[in-house]
């Protein structure tokens, strides 16, 4: 295990009813606050209601930036930044999906900050001071909710950042799992993926840690049930809530810290939504994912692969080449039936192919795996189920 | 999983040498500062000389508080709260395990009370402030280290109490697993037991949660493997460190939350330990353990041993009693393994059994399987190893 420092101050209401303590959490930030929220799921769901209740009894004034989109573009953070200093805002408060989360935080930071937004994901050392950032989370996926991280794209230099700064760490967090029980099934099944991801670019790596390792396969079971019983019963509280509980731990750090690592296949997923933003993070993320383990075996490197199946799908075959096959069978399997589509949807030029490689060759040299070119190419074409690409 | 509200701020420092930024982090919380230690074991470790080193260069003034033992008694926390109120004390250091973490915590709320200490620990809600509370901790046992608890006893009245109060939460933690190496293997083997009493305690009870259960195998099959690594290699590094980070979050909360329960086997060691302070908790709790589980799959709610049997000790019997039996087997055996002594060496009159009963029905009437008297005293003296108790 490696040395860390570990540091989740973030408090967090969880189950049926918490929103209720909304108010009286936004009283300790401030009297008047940013509401960011996205397409409008909230409203049907009936937690903006419920906001703007406890705003109300608190006599807390609420201005709203909404429409924040999948892959949140810094233009939306630089206007909810200027909306923030217009009005003399105190506090964020995000409700929605790990974009919404993503883009209040950075919001957060860029309110309290003279220079540009794109500066400070670029620089996140940059960021001196954020408002206080309270979210409410209706989706089980980013872990956004309890991280310190925010995921910005800008569209038109067609970049994708992942900004990590400890003051972007929400201060309170709400999570009620029926706000989640609304959210659809391919969105859920995205949502899995990507917290299966996090887990699992956590797991490979060089360091090993005992503890963190058995409490991975662990959080990893915990998303396979909750996945196959969501199938049937998609509004099953106990899936919804400890599904929205592993999304937490998988991205806070805990399992990470003392066993670091680099993350590759984040590397290709934030460089494919940055070139084509219409994909969710947690489709790519589900591709990707079976074509990287397959590269692992082949390399050789099966030791953690081995545990890996034995103790999250109880593989105990005798040959190990026969186990690790056998448990990146049963992940693409398990997509699979969680409905994701197995491959990326995407028309994707030679050009494409090669400015992608560009991006991703320097980011994935020290990675488990190191990946040359030719590797890159392969899990690119593999992921868009095509053997060659057009000009 | 029921509602919770999850918080636990507490900083962590962990690994080799991160002592080193000690001072750095008691400059935040004053310069006057009360350390609170045992029998001097931080001294043979080296621990004491670096916390010395420290505070010198960060021009801090450090008074000391030595003799903390095993159980600490509530006149050590008087007078220890008197030397702050004398001083002018701004924090306290506390270096050790448990008991002499438990004894600092306390000692920071006597300080800022002008009641009793001992008011304090039967009414926690009376704790107002405290000082700040930085600790060292150079065992895998209690836990303490991240959690809101002090367990203190009051010999004069053979009583031992759990003080619960969040402000009791360590403000910042050092945790460098080099310190624990010299700690024997009797203390380390009932430093384990502990580990595993709070998982088990947490593990069965009425309400159910997916993750914390798979979690809370994960850190009950850290401890067996960091004890049979140690039982052979004292001096492990990686067993010394995930054990030291596994005893935190057994205690800490988190697998507890969502998932609350009465802890049946504390309430005994609670009591004996109150009457016996010369038996360690972890002892107490090793020869407990597998008595209690032998009683719960009496009453036939083998449910969730099946699934502990399974996932912890790998066991997969066809018939559900098999599996259970064979559990709870290897758990007995793994205490004899460590070399702790399987039964209590105390003289257990007629009329301590009384007391102990008496003391013990009304804490077990909502438990996972309520006790009978007859039950609690067959457990006692199944406990001491013997049939009848003398007079």
């Amino acid at each position: 295990m490696e040395n860390f420092i570990y540091s989740i101050p973030t408090k967090v209401y969880f189950g049926r009813g918490k929103l209720q303590s909304l108010g009286e959490e936004l009283t300790q930030c401030g009297s008047r606050g940013l509401l960011v929220y996205g397409g409008g799921s909230i409203r049907e769901n009936g937690c903006y209601q419920e906001i703007v209740g406890q705003c109300e009894k608190h006599r807390i004034a609420l201005w709203e930036l909404s429409g924040v989109t999948v892959n949140p573009d810094v233009q939306m953070v630089e206007m909810g930044a200027e909306l923030c200093k217009e009005h003399g805002i105190e506090f964020i408060l995000a409700a929605g999906g790990g974009s919404v989360l993503d883009c209040g935080k950075m919001i957060a930071a860029a309110a309290k900050s003279e220079g540009t937004a794109w500066e400070l994901v670029q620089y996140p050392e940059r960021i001196e001071a954020v408002l206080p950032i309270v979210v409410v989370s209706t989706i089980a996926a980013s872990g956004s909710e309890m991280d310190y991280t925010a995921v910005i794209s800008n569209k038109s230099m067609r970049q994708k950042v992942a900004c990590g700064c400890k003051l972007l760490l929400p201060r309170v967090a709400f999570l009620d799992p029926t706000y989640s029980m609304t959210v659809g099934m391919k969105a859920t099944a995205e949502g899995i993926a990507d917290i299966m991801s996090h887990l699992i670019e956590i797991y490979f790596s060089e360091s090993r840690a005992f503890l963190q390792e058995r409490l991975n396969e662990g959080a990893f079971r915990t998303c396979i049930d909750c996945g196959k019983t969501l199938l049937n019963a998609p509004d099953d509280y106990e899936a919804r809530a400890n599904l929205m509980w592993t999304a937490c731990w998988a991205m806070n750090g805990f399992l990470r810290w003392g066993k670091p690592g680099n993350w590759t296949c984040h590397v290709f997923a934030h460089e494919l939504g940055a070139m084509y933003p219409e994909l969710s993070h947690g489709q790519i993320l589900s591709v990707l994912l079976p074509r990287w383990l397959r590269i692992v075996v082949e390399r050789g490197k099966t030791g953690q692969i081995v545990d890996w199946a034995k103790n999250v799908w109880d593989i105990r075959e005798e040959k190990p080449l026969q186990s690790v096959e056998a448990a990146v069978a049963m992940l693409e399997r398990y997509f699979q039936d969680l409905g994701l589509p197995g491959h990326l949807d995407i028309e994707l030029t030679k050009q494409d192919m090669r400015e992608l490689t560009r991006r991703i060759v320097p980011q994935v040299q020290n990675a488990y795996v190191a990946l040359t070119v030719g590797d890159i190419e392969r899990i690119l074409k593999e992921s868009i189920g095509k053997q060659s690409v057009r000009e």
